[in-house]
């Protein structure tokens, strides 16, 4: 009855929120979104071997990233969060503990931000850990804010620091490390208050949660833009992770992805009214590193020497998952 | 580039419906609800040697099969469906064929429903083919037909036949079928505008789809409804299935699951009005099986026999998948 119990532990923590009418017990959920609202919906794949593995990642980190992905997303629409399902499958060897420390995770971080876990479907899967997190979301009518509104001149921000993400993978392909040390690998927050803030104020004139990399994730807003990017690379806020702690390549903070930072872009005209924001989150820097252009590319500006990326938007397909996939229009 | 071609075909196969303002292409998808509806959302998954095989399924049938598992549940609810996600893990050995004619099947399927896939997600499987599959409706303010509703008293109704799906799996076990001679398993299609037929009458007091066996969708309705059930076995529809055709056994009927035909239940008042349901799907049988009862357990009528279930409640924690999982209450 292992299944049984883990029913009841998921209906147990999950606790309901004002969305959720008819949560876990039925054969839909039935949520109810404010007036005037429109709907966000994302689903993103957690798979063993791909996006974790049980070496590596304790169940607790596992869970959290989970959720984080979901909730990134919805971040970089401007959106609220109103629930969560999780769709896991679980080989006949997966133990129940590690189970109920992947809920701790994934249900420590939803009471984080108030998301009910409304639902979903469990099933035993051939071989592996197999989880789908789908996140429902809302924002008021004609207020996403979406990759494609970027003009050129517009100034390129990001939350955070890049590249720590990808720096404790590296590191983990060669020896054990502290999750401590990589704080925003194995205990990412995604930046539903920052895209909000953005959001409630028109400031953003597009947005997106670096999952894939900056390089690949600034790439989708000129994509959708129909717009290019110049950056500086010495603006580029890179992280500083490991013991003894140093700060990552620029290579990793163009190109490491997972960081589920937010990477955005303001007119000049309203530059002025970001410093707001500085004040949301203790201690988060929201750092310049570029403007949008009129050209179709992006131009890396290293030390005054300017560098075309390489293979352009090609970089979409690269990566170590497809993760972005049915998110990118096909060239 | 299989993933950008795999991604190019979604987007030029997926019409955008009227609910989708903003599809594939940005972080969530944007949807816009009628107003005073309330949201549903499914989610159920479709796993490679434990819902499907290659050897027995075509990719056209894996993908019905996969959407029609959301529709059912949005079905079940009364509900319309407005947008379908698709997350979708791939193994480096899948042929490119395998996954287009998936997609037929499942666009096919999508556009008989005038459903839009809006989004998903891709990546690589360590090993198989894994989908999960979201369904978004939606369902006029308070009108979903829960599983709670049903009372002592209220007829057991089903529609179409029960267990030709169940059959057409053992018979595979033992030898190649014909597809056109296992319709419901091959094709199963959901009963859509049957469930909102009911639920714009307000005729079913109770509704669920049968995905698990009679015997356990039906243990959920009681559950849920803090009722028992009488159901007469000489009145259960069985399908006529095979090659020559003949009648599957009542054990089958009761237990099969994969039919996605609908269960409900009326109120004896409102029995007259249900003649109308009759004319709406051509030659789609709805069948009286038997009436709740104030008892908590559920009795089969065997030519004057009565036998309970055998565990009662408990048959919900069997059967191949858990694909009920998280929508049963634990006990």
């Amino acid at each position: 009855m292992r299944e049984k119990s883990l029913i009841g532990r998921i209906r147990r923590q999950a606790r309901p929120g004002t969305a959720v009418i008819t949560g876990i017990g039925d054969d839909c959920a039935v949520l109810r979104l404010p007036a005037g609202h429109e709907l966000l919906v994302t689903t993103d794949f957690t798979l063993e071997d791909v996006h974790f593995r049980r070496e590596w990642h304790s169940p607790e980190v596992v869970g959290r990233r989970c959720l984080t992905r979901g909730l990134s997303d919805i971040a970089a629409m401007g959106g609220e969060p109103r629930a969560a399902f999780l769709s896991l499958a679980l080989d006949r060897e997966t133990p129940q503990k590690w189970v109920n420390r992947f809920l701790a995770g994934l249900l420590e971080s939803a009471d984080e931000f108030r998301v009910p876990l409304a639902g979903g479907d469990t099933a035993q899967s051939a071989a592996g850990i197999q989880a789908d997190i789908v996140l429902v979301g809302s924002v008021p009518k004609g207020k996403a804010v979406l990759r494609s509104g970027a003009r050129p001149g517009d100034g390129i921000y990001v939350t955070g620091e890049l590249g720590g993400s990808a720096a404790a993978l590296a590191r983990l392909r060669e020896a054990k490390v502290r999750a401590a040390d990589y704080e925003r690998h194995f205990r990412p927050t995604a930046r539903v208050e920052v895209g909000q803030w953005l959001r409630r104020r028109g400031l953003a004139s597009a947005m997106i949660d670096i999952s894939d990399g900056l390089s690949t994730d600034l790439g989708h807003i000129c994509e959708e833009s129909g717009v290019g990017a110049a950056l500086e690379a010495g603006a580029i806020p890179r992280a500083v992770v490991g013991r003894p702690a140093k700060q990552v390549s620029l290579d990793l903070a163009m190109h490491g992805g997972e960081d589920y930072e937010l990477l955005f872009t303001v007119s000049p005209k309203l530059r002025g009214r970001l410093n707001g924001v500085r004040r949301l989150v203790k201690d988060l820097p929201i750092t310049k590193i570029g403007r949008m252009t009129a050209d179709r590319n992006i131009v890396l500006d290293v030390d005054g020497r300017r560098e075309e990326m390489p293979h352009g938007f090609e970089h979409f397909a690269a990566g170590p998952d497809l993760a972005a996939g049915l998110k990118t229009r096909p060239t």
